[in-house]
């Protein structure tokens, strides 16, 4: 079966500040009509910072949405125009402090397929060299270091639950075997 | 350190059929303030159901804001006032026709931490019987199963980037150990 749904026309109908939204008009893959409204996102990268063999730097950081500390990868929106690579590059260097002379592309995530075309690059970063964090204004960032298994039993009782950091976690543990 | 941001002041900004979206202005942990701008969510299940030991039922689903068919566990978003065990039985049903008679609640996955407070809680569903499909209208999905290290495999080599089929995916692994 052809699952495809098709655009029949659309409009953005909101502009914020961060967010955009579209709302499109679609043919079903039973020619009937259907309403589908969603985030346009510019995408972004997430990077495993695998500081010594087993050993990864996460953040806590506060994110508002949620009213939560979380505990996260290095992980930023692409700048327009930004290549995959330079943007893993620059969110490492500006939320860690950490460059890497080693990067390797694993692969990509979609964290939020019902309503964001949200597209998450996954890098490797490993001999890494600590020159200074620079973070944004209004960013504000711990750093902390866990073995994978412990990161693992963080997931395990609840004190991780970021769906693109346990994603890294499920690649870091493929890379381990 | 502190890493709170607290609530000033802020309105609902977009109010669409399927997306609300608020403004809100934050005090940061340096005393500036900020503006925070995000999608409120209902909350949603997904269920990792488990045909035989170590065979898992999984779906194919044209997914519009990316545009691509995407493998899935099943999930949805919670009705007004539903508890979770009763939106994740109720999504297993809709969607793949399956009734389980085992429920394990194992965890709960924040999706979009960036802009979305959305929250999926994760359920494991054992002893399934197959009742039939009773899709909502414009919902089209195809069944298939595959094992554990198949399904592994379809995210090394990129046919499955859902990040929250990767969060149960990490999961189920953590069960088989």
């Amino acid at each position: 079966m052809d699952l495809t749904e098709t655009f029949l026309d659309g409009e953005q109908i909101f502009d914020g500040h961060l967010l955009q939204v579209r709302r499109d008009t679609v043919r079903l893959p039973d020619g009937a009509t259907a309403t589908r409204e969603y985030v346009r996102h510019p995408g972004a990268c997430v990077v495993i910072p695998e500081l010594r063999p087993g050993v990864f730097i996460f953040e806590r950081q506060f994110r508002y949405p949620v009213g939560e500390v979380f505990i996260e990868f290095p992980a930023g929106k692409r700048d327009a125009g930004e290549a995959l690579l330079v943007c893993a590059q620059r969110e490492l260097k500006e939320e860690t402090g950490y460059v890497a002379a080693q990067w390797t592309h694993l692969g990509r995530t979609h964290n939020c397929i019902g309503y964001s075309d949200e597209c998450i690059e996954i890098f490797h970063a490993t001999q890494l060299q600590q020159l200074g964090q620079s973070l944004d204004a209004g960013e504000f960032v711990e750093l902390f270091e866990m073995t994978l298994d412990e990161a693992e039993a963080a997931v395990r009782d609840g004190r991780i639950t970021d769906a693109k950091t346990i994603t890294c976690l499920f690649w870091a543990r493929q890379l381990a075997r």
